[in-house]
């Protein structure tokens, strides 16, 4: 299997498969997770299941988060651990995100080695002093579930899969060496001196270790456990305290170094030498916890017991082919490689963060019994909302509706009593702005999710009312959050805006009129920054002016964060109608979509945008970041809908490749994918908490979507090229369909949704009325 | 009720109330807990209940461990936190040792202030900079379940009292000042910096704090979790993060240092104002918890909610009463303050380490439900398994029944499979020598207990094979440790050939005649290192030589552990006929004895003996160390045991006093206080594992003991005094009584052990054949 599958990796990396091959190609070897790799899209290679709790992957280095009190800037290429340009690999560690802008994991590094005892990574650039080891791409195999590479500088393959819980390992050492294993505890991404607050290993046999490490970092208190199984008894084994041992108690009594079975420090790397005349190979089997070492070894025995490596890799297998057969497509190998790689990396991140019995830690730090759910982490929701968790809404709704019960258990547990900002492994990191997990809650609400309501719609007012929290509660007081308060002030209100005008159409639905009023009046607070004059959303002051020396196309220091006032002035997503009146109308609006597009700049212009390549850029148009994902679709409420279908497909075409680079940012657990997906679909949720998707154009001829009703839908469009990018008519079931937007409903009963496109646009297809998208305005 | 107990315990103190007030003051006034908190004693003053987790204590001082990797040789004197001779009181914490020779905790301080914001402890000598207070021991009330000062540099009143599992505080303040808290989670006992390796508070709401830290002392990682109610609403909060905060992650966002719920670092001091027009007072309930901050707020609702201050130091004081109603008890004040101080200081520790669910943290850091028993902590095994376990059987046999599955799941638990060797809060910490959970095991069975003989014979093997443990392995295959294995082989052999007695004894006990056998022969390897020319025990090389350069009187380098080779070698407590023999027989036996206690030695003999004072000494004899308590008794098997009545009496008289320097050495979690007890009641188990306790002399004229199954032992000694120190004659229950030893049969089934007392030695009362205490030679 693993050589027909290198081949057809190969082929696909090259991009010469034909079409006439497809029929033989699975969803899964579609796959190309090193899409991303390189750069920015902070992906990374490695194997993990759908939603796994674990990734293992390479790391190919660790550059620290700071050295001595000194922020390195390099650390922000090894979000995920790994940059394709590097030439050596420090080991494979057993948490990753996929795609964030900001990191933190890579707990748990297991290494195998040979020759003397190296216990130290080394360096990039001087591997020969440490444990490290070159390697070649061209050993490498990376497919879902499953990766592989040759450790030049030991000889050793080493293959890795996955299952929800567990990394599993198999390790096959030259012949006539001895055979080690390192497990490295000091090792980890966005590390620094002192990230460990303790590490423990204990030796329970000579097959199994349990332990665990609590780190400090963008997690404020992570808690690894891990039970690790080998496939051969340990013959020897030892470690070192890198950290200073400032208090040892009566230790001294033991040889604590060598073979002593109850290991802990704050800086610790171990190691275990293994018989190799008694087999050429090791498998071993890592499986992690929140809750405890004994959980950790729940999970192993639940989800590894009896099962060899190529049986567990089969498996995973197995996860990600029923997972990626929710999406049956045609299109160019290079076309069906984005898209199954993006459906891939929408599964990715949230991640179960639940042991098998149920229990999980809680961002109180207590460990908690999960009731009729799972419980989810890694919440990137400032990026997620926009379209991963609306995607889910289609395609993954029981996934969701168990992201959705974390996310309110997490509003419980939490001290502020608030919903996730970005939190991950029970910790609330705090990262980005606004309180957009009540847009998950109202979107999943909406889109028919079995919520509690009131529960949710409480959730939703605790983390609106959070007066200390950035800015909310002068936004409470005057409508706006004062530049003195934030630097983020412009970009504060608008998305809280939003947010409060999902908190609206959530205590409507739940038949809470009093809090529907309140929210209904905040939900417009974006007019109170909205500059008529400049037709611009503009920073004010306390005193209510106006911003002086103020910029529209900086991205520094003007009131907005990760996009500049042109991009972010187009962020009222529940009011596009008032949007187009407060810039001037639907011709001066017209005209700042296609000038955004259309724009040049100066290559240097973005240069200190650190997590956008230059390909993120159309014109002043940036998709490598998230606040512009919607902006091609406003066209739909004016009079040029068909430039929507001209730049989604320019953006699809020129910000996506199947290749190493082929994300123009970071995927942010699935966004940038998610967005991929959608557009491809032909429609996007512009606003989440409606149930309206706006109708764009399709990017492949055919597209079926499986639906866990039992439905499917089908998008059809059969001569869609770039040349024929433009949408003529559409037909949903063969009814002709004139709406700007389809909504769920229109999905959920399945069908088939056709498109004729056509190489000039359509311009008579305008929406009006109740064809026209949602806006607030117009209830 | 105060006023009165002040009255008598300013009276107790003086030692000047007379005899005709006995019946007025209840056992529990007669407690003095400040006996022993100046210099050696390491007893605390505060505040708890008869084994509770929670010994709320003021500490006097916080000399750090060591300071820039340097050992700080005073840090000795604050094993408890308190020293009678110190001026200033830094804050009130809720766990503190009682009496033990190295600590730990001092966790969860808690000082009121007012004034200027100070948030440093400052300095004995410079109290101003800081914010600990002067006091005066005038102001002082200390009582079981009860301890109240006046802060002198506030002016506020500080009342403390306990539950089983929370502290309680009440403040008053002086009118017209401002009313602040500090909860200091960097002070500690034994501490050092970076002993905290994080802390946590979270600010549930305006009278609710819950939190937690872990630091890595004595106990490598020791979690202790808590959940504070104030009595009035918190006014006003905040914090100082003293550590570096390396990586803050995006809190930056909020001002995290003012009234943000969600505080944690490594190094943090946090201040909670009051208001002062609400209320003089203010109560603070801290409960505690091993398991997480949920259980601490489980058992303080449990144990406090709805009860005032007032009530819970009335219930205190019922506990103790209760307690203490164990032994009921004639003689002079001072006889009595020192009986119920001791029988006191036998109920602090071990401590209950359950939370009111019966969750509990075990040794494998993992959570436990203790299922049909109480999980309870701080095993001091070495000290306390010659007295206080053996006490245990007589009055506190549940309990101890508690502790032996205690130890036998700490076991169980345990990554070696070894039973306590001196273990606290979830950690062994290995400290001084043996496997002597072994006897207590052993002890608890011969006398009843309903313990699993054959789970606990499994442990008692498995604690004595671990090969790496302290010279077992060499132990085990030369039938000795020797010298060049540890610094302590003499003391360990001796003491692993008792240990393996009582594994002997338990084997027989289930049945297995095997390993009976096996440990039968173990338990002769006293012999091995018995050099009967010089009729002592001698270290011996791995070569079968013996040490050379021996010092019998030096208590450094000689192969003995807090005792030297004239004391250590009258430790063989299961076979003393042997013992006696291998010295020389009973003439030099008796003389080695009779010249241990008289002999003279130079005042400075023992000055570099960290933990007993000069008063510990009687000649030779150490009593302010443990592995001479027996010694007194052995003269029961010689030809004169009227000996043993001379110096026991001694002994009780000269190292026992009601004062502050009443210890003569650290009180080992009662050990000190155990010994005395029964050596009052007159008689002592020199050999535990056996039924048997040895006949010396009562100390009082009248004692009556309480046993669990309904039955009390009297014992009467009408004329005792220290001139009729001396016994006549013996009977049980009107029956003339011979032997030299009662068992623990007589003891249970109660009525009167009636001692006739005189000014002469009866030399005739020699104990011959079955009255003779029992021998392993014998058999």
């Amino acid at each position: 299997m693993i050589n027909v599958r290198k081949l057809i990796f190969c082929l696909t990396i090259a991009g010469s498969l034909t079409n006439t091959l497809s029929a033989q190609v699975t969803n899964v070897e579609r796959v190309n997770p090193i899409i991303g790799t390189n750069g920015m899209g902070h992906t990374f290679p490695g194997a993990c299941v759908p939603f796994g709790l674990v990734q293992l992957s390479p790391d190919t280095d660790t550059i620290p988060h700071n050295v001595d009190g000194k922020y390195q800037a390099r650390v922000y290429e090894y979000c995920a651990g790994y940059q394709h340009k590097d030439s050596t690999i420090v080991g494979f560690s057993h948490t990753h995100f996929s795609g964030t802008g900001h990191s933190d994991l890579g707990d748990i590094l297991i290494m195998p080695t040979t020759g003397e005892l190296r216990l130290n990574p080394g360096t990039m650039t001087d591997p020969d002093h440490g444990y490290r080891s070159r390697f070649s791409h061209d050993t490498e195999i990376s497919r879902p579930g499953y990766y592989e590479v040759m450790l030049a500088d030991y000889g050793v393959k080493a293959q890795l899969t996955a299952t929800k819980r567990a990394g599993v390992h198999k390790y096959t050492y030259p012949k006539e060496t001895n055979q080690r294993i390192l497990l490295d505890l000091i090792h980890g991404i966005y590390n620094y001196d002192g990230k460990v607050l303790w590490a423990s290993i204990r030796v329970e046999n000579d097959t199994l270790l349990t332990g665990y490490r609590i780190t400090n970092g963008w997690a404020r208190t992570n808690y690894t456990y891990f039970a690790v199984s080998f496939s051969k008894p340990i013959k020897n084994y030892g470690f070192e305290e890198k950290g200073e041992v400032k208090y040892s108690g009566f230790y001294r009594k033991f040889d604590q170094k060598h073979n002593f079975p109850e290991i802990g420090g704050r800086r610790i790397v171990a190691y275990f030498d293994f018989d190799p005349n008694a087999s050429a190979d090791l498998e071993i089997k890592v499986a992690l916890s929140g809750v405890s070492s004994a959980g950790a070894v729940m999970n192993l025995q639940a989800e590894t017991a009896g099962k060899s490596f190529d049986e567990l890799a089969v498996a995973a297998n197995k996860d990600w082919s029923d997972a990626l057969a929710l999406i049956d497509a045609k299109g160019t190998d290079d076309q069906l490689a984005m898209l199954y790689t993006s459906l891939y990396h929408t599964m990715i991140n949230p991640s179960i963060y639940t042991d098998v019995d149920g229990q999980y830690r809680g961002v109180d730090q207590n460990i908690h019994q999960a009731k009729d759910f799972t419980n989810y982490t890694v919440f990137s929701v400032w990026d997620t909302y926009r379209s991963l968790h609306p995607l889910f809404n289609i395609i993954n709704r029981q996934v969701n509706t168990d992201i959705v019960n974390s996310m309110m258990k997490h509003g419980e547990q939490s001290v502020h009593k608030a919903l996730p900002v970005w939190s991950h492994m029970a910790n609330e990191n705090w990262c980005m702005i606004g309180y957009h997990s009540v847009s998950v809650l109202a979107d999943a609400i909406a889109k028919g999710l079995p919520i509690n309501k009131k529960e949710a719609l409480k959730a939703m007012v605790n983390s609106s009312t959070i007066p200390y929290y950035e800015g909310t509660g002068e936004y409470m007081k005057l409508g706006y959050v004062p530049i003195e308060r934030s630097g983020s002030s412009a970009s504060l209100t608008l998305e809280y805006a939003y947010d409060d005008w999902t908190i609206y159409k959530t205590a409507q639905s739940a038949g809470n009129t009093e809090t529907a009023a309140t929210y209904k009046k905040r939900a417009n607070s974006f007019k109170n920054i909205f500059d008529t004059k400049l037709g611009i959303a503009r920073p004010r002051y306390t005193n209510g002016e106006w911003k002086e020396n103020f910029d529209v196309m900086s991205t520094h220091g003007q009131g907005f964060i990760e996009g500049n006032a042109l991009n972010y002035s187009l962020y009222v997503p529940h009011d596009v109608n008032s949007l187009i009146e407060l810039t001037g109308g639907d011709k001066v609006f017209v005209n700042r979509l296609d000038s955004l597009f259309d724009m040049h700049l100066p290559d240097e212009f973005f240069a200190h945008t650190e997590d956008v390549t230059k390909e993120g850029l159309l014109g002043g148009y940036v998709h490598g970041n998230e606040p512009s994902h919607h902006v091609a679709f406003l066209y739909a409420w004016t009079s040029a809908p068909w430039k929507t279908q001209y730049w989604q497909r320019e953006i699809m075409n020129r910000m996506y490749k199947n290749n190493i680079d082929g994300l123009c940012g970071n995927d942010d657990c699935g966004q940038m994918s998610a967005w991929y997906i959608l557009s491809a679909m032909g429609f996007y949720p512009v606003c989440p908490g409606t149930n309206q998707y706006v109708l764009g154009a399709p990017y492949l001829p055919y597209m079926k979507v499986q639906l866990e009703n039992g439905n499917s839908l089908t998008i059809k469009a059969d001569k869609v090229s770039d040349k024929n990018r433009y949408v003529k008519a559409v037909k949903l079931n063969g009814k002709p369909y004139t709406k700007g937007y389809i909504t769920q409903e229109d999905i959920m009963n399945g069908g088939i949704l056709e498109f004729t496109m056509s190489s000039k646009p359509n311009k008579q297809r305008v929406f009006k009325g109740t064809d026209r998208p949602y806006s607030l305005s117009e209830e």
